[in-house]
């Protein structure tokens, strides 16, 4: 990597390079600090003690670990997806102005879904659904929580018939979870990793599904729509701010308020507002606006050394902090907006749906502001790297649901299971989270997602895979026939020509953000519950092949709690562990039906990958 | 330490020397695990990188540690405050039979302190106060804990005039904590660190207190009770119980129906049945029955290699998992009782206080099992190693403000503000926590403690700390004049005669469970309120000298944000962050008058606690 070797800062790869050799015992799952007779290291392998001081073994320390990430990914969805249930409890009670809802026949589904009433007002309905949201954060009625009426039928009997089902609240999860993993409480690791699937299912369902759901009721469902992608969609003469982080909740109203100071920023001197979005902010305005997708989480700083950067907006979640040292050194503002997550370097304008408008003005003010600070600086300079690239986003869940239903509207899935037993689709894989520069390094994804389309299995994709996959094309439908093999190229034909399309689907789906997952997950739902094949058998595998945040970690929980095989890079915390291994790579098959695929190299892992499909297929259908 | 070497066994001690040199990265707050982008070892001195992969400063890094840290304990709390709670809420119903309202006089003053109605039945009030206490669990309200009403009303107002306060829920306070300390998220140490106040001051008042609080409504407050402390207090022809834990929930009733056992004991051969305390469940019981001190958490494997240990009882919190492998060595059986507790090596008894009894007595009858087959075990041998320690427990809060009233019923505080005032009494300590073998080496307590008494600074105990005083003799009314100098002396020996003992307090007061450091808060809560001197400017200072569990870090930062100063050992895991280390050393001072003293060895500890007691009192009162 030499793209910064002039600058005087240091950007993600050069501190990744300075981070190694990293610590082997973090690494392989066998550190513990939970309390203060360590830090031990305690491993079955050769590398450390082979009991800590409190007398905890491996599986002991590493299934706590792991828990503990689960537990934090889960925390980070659920506050998310109340954001988004408040504001619509808020909508409901018409104290909103600048928040509706758009979608009343998703709302009144999703009530009908969670068992609720659902006729009447879209408030009274709103008023409804938004009430059984928030009672999932709300410990207290001693029953399991509403929004897992939203998970497979019979893969959730499956499992509560096994006693596992979260608690009644996704708060009381995440602080169980805590207690039951601090010093000298629970210390087996089948049972704490048991734990540990109930706060994946309290994340797949109170975090990403219900935020998903209720995003989609105030903003709007998504539906296939071309935009662009990487750091070329940077306008030189423009006032371009980047939102980056999460929410709709925010980055909608940056959107809407920007449009409404055009004029401001042309008093300024600039040629216009350039709204583009980083991270999953980017992939939630893509996928329901075509705002161009600039850069995922680690190109963030990068985008800073542009120059022509003005304001970077930032909510929750995957804004690291080296883009507080970075702005330093350019006149790009990092304004942080939500009141708990601060950065070193930022400015804060503390955001409220309440007062959208305002705070949102305040926000695109500041970086119209900056924009014409550009030339007080001795250091400004403008160099956009790139021409922007081609992709459709939005091909979400309903969207595929609806064309399938329209060509097929008795058993919708039914060509989907029909194209697995012909072997013209070999599987289905969903290929989720980050952009991490251990795997950056050899372009993971990249090998991997090119590997699986030319032997048949559709990549399904969120998050900042959804960068990655629309900066290499992948997301552009021309690419269709030359990347994917030719059963798959024709399904692709097919549906794009079901859809109305002018062509084929993009060889790879653009689902959304990351806790759009929960779009992949109705995809499995809708297509077992069509065909009576339970999802611990069906030919799908998630993969998070370049996985960092904690939030991968609980993402990928549910998975195994829905029964699918995961594959992970890097290696899950838990190596020097054999007996966490052996639960997550063997046992848990028993349980949910889900197992651990580990895999660093793409070539390896995309065989791995396709075994694990093969070997369903093959279960289900004999010999393709 | 010898004590061991026979053994086929490794205890903690040996552990603890195997474990170094120990992790310096972890040890210093500069290990960051947050992620898979790492582990990244980030440190302002000369050890680590000085920013991570994600650009995270030693700052961060520590803060969000030390977040997690306070999370946890608080978590860890709040559970245990929830499960009394729920009991009250049963017994309120009408739904257990075995468990009451015992202090009705004590229900009533607490409904008046949170403002709620304190008329009606025994049965109305418990309804009320049950409900307050649930609702502290329940994210939705919108308003601060309801238990936060305990907190001295000025320095509550203190530091909600700087918004620092609990969010709505215990739980939502701990889920918000993970979320915020996620990769990517809140990044600035300051600004992560008020949000550990803010979970330290859930664990003090939605954790402890409210624990406290309704254990003694159900249970009983503690009066002083004499009592026996170690080993010797093992009996070894009786059938020997150790209850280990923290919950008077399940060991109330373990008490309760041994007695109702005995005969079934006698028939199997033993005297009868003998139940003994290890860490706070000893505590717990210890304050209200009188039951022997047996054993500290890290003395409770060596309650096993006694031989005379039929059976080790255990709820949650501090059972640390080597019991599991040295109870393989012995006929002793290790018994889980809450079912989100498993220990490897351990049988599981599910307890509910619904079936209190069938599940007690099932406990109690494994336990004569156990001693049945002492003599079928080929290695079988007794040896209980000491003679017991006399002690006088029970030193509660209730006890002290009792004599102290009806001494004086205008200013019952007067009489300690005088003796604080002329120097007889040089301050109060709250010397709390665990015992870290670490600091076990040194005998840290012991030596603190003597030099404190030495010097007329009267220490008061909770926890395993109540435990080693017990069995230093401390906790002895006989040894008083030994220990403390002539001020305290006469201050002990006044108190004593005022409560019509016959003879001084203990020179060190004994004030019972971790949970209960709410007795200390309680007594710093009247000496303010009485004297009109905020908490923050009490010559009362907390310590922890040995501490190791998360726990003992959510107290202390209730503490910090109660203003006093607080002593630890180990260091905080904070010392490659220059800026945090500042932070809780000094900034704090000007918000919440608290601050952090870190200090190792025994001697510098006293002379720096000293000090700082005595700053406090120059500062009010002038020279003495």
């Amino acid at each position: 990597m030499s793209i910064d070797q002039d600058l005087e800062y240091d950007l993600p790869m050069d501190r990744l390079e300075e981070s190694e050799p990293q610590c082997p015992f973090g690494t392989a799952g066998s550190c513990c600090r939970i309390c203060y007779m360590g830090p031990c290291r305690v491993s079955d392998g050769e590398q450390g003690m082979e009991r800590g001081v409190c007398g905890a073994s491996p599986g002991t320390v590493a299934a706590r670990n792991l828990y503990r990430e689960i537990a934090a990914g889960t925390a980070s969805h659920a506050d998310h997806a109340r954001e988004i249930a408040e504001v619509l409890e808020e909508i409901a009670d018409g104290d909103l102005s600048d928040y509706d809802v758009r979608e009343p026949e998703k709302l009144r589904t999703i009530a009908e879904d969670l068992g609720l009433d659902s006729s009447g007002s879209d408030t009274a309905v709103a008023k409804r659904v938004s009430k059984a949201a928030i009672e999932d954060f709300q410990d207290g009625n001693g029953e399991t929580l509403n929004w897992m009426e939203r998970m497979p039928a019979e893969q959730r009997e499956h499992l509560s018939a096994q006693g596992i089902q979260p608690q009644e609240s996704v708060d009381k999860e995440v602080a169980r979870a805590m207690h039951r993993t601090t010093q000298g409480n629970d210390a087996e690791p089948a049972h704490l990793l048991t734990g540990g699937l109930e706060a994946g299912l309290a994340d797949g369902y109170a975090g990403l599904t219900m935020g998903t759901d209720l995003q989609d009721v105030v903003f709007g469902t998504p539906k296939p729509v071309k935009t662009t992608a990487n750091l070329g969609v940077m306008e030189e003469d423009q006032v371009n701010i980047a939102v980056h982080g999460h929410s709709p909740v925010l980055s909608e109203m940056v959107i809407k308020y920007a449009d409404e100071l055009e004029a401001k920023a042309e008093e300024a001197g600039a040629e216009g507002i350039n709204v583009v979005g980083i991270c999953c902010t980017g992939n939630e305005l893509a996928e329901r606006q075509g705002v161009p997708l600039a850069a995922h989480s680690s190109q963030a700083e990068l985008a800073v050394t542009t120059g022509a950067l003005d304001a970077m907006v930032a909510d929750i979640q995957c804004i690291w902090p080296g883009i507080g040292d970075i702005v330093e050194c350019h006149h790009t503002r990092l304004i942080t907006t939500v009141d708990y997550v601060n950065i070193p370097g930022a400015e804060h304008v503390s955001f409220e749906p309440e007062t959208a408008e305002s705070d949102a003005k305040e926000i695109v003010e500041r970086a119209i502001e900056a924009f014409g600070d550009r030339h007080t600086r001795q250091d400004y300079a403008v160099e956009i790297p790139e021409t922007p690239r081609e992709a459709l986003v939005g091909v979400s869940d309903d969207f595929v649901l609806e064309v399938l239903t329209a060509a097929n509207p008795e058993s919708p899935a039914q060509p989907i299971v029909d194209a697995l037993a012909e072997g013209h689709l070999k599987g289905i894989v969903g290929i989720v989270g980050c952009p991490n520069p251990k795997l950056r390094r050899a372009e993971m994804t990249e090998h991997l997602i090119e590997d699986l389309l030319a032997h048949d299995v559709l990549p399904v994709v969120t998050g900042c895979i959804g960068h990655i996959t629309a900066q290499a094309g992948y997301l552009d439908p021309a690419m269709t026939d030359e990347l994917a093999g030719e059963g798959l190229s024709a399904v692709l034909h097919d549906l794009g020509a079901a859809a109305g399309l002018d062509g084929p689907l993009p060889p790879v789906w653009h689902m959304g953000s990351c806790v759009d997952n929960s779009r992949i997950g109705n995809i499995v739902r809708a297509i077992s519950e069509d065909s009576g094949v339970p999802t611990r058998e069906l030919p799908v595998v998630a993969s998070a092949p370049e996985l960092i945040a904690e939030k991968a970690i609980s993402i990928g929980t549910w998975a195994l709690a829905l029964g699918l095989p995961l594959h992970t890079a890097p290696t899950l915390h838990m190596e020097d562990s054999e007996e966490v291994t052996h639960i997550l790579t063997e046992a848990l098959k028993d349980i949910t039906g889900g197992y651990a695929i580990q895999e660093e190299n793409p070539e390896a892992a995309a065989v791995a990958i396709r075994s694990a499909l093969d070997e369903r297929r093959e279960a289900l259908f004999g010999e393709a």
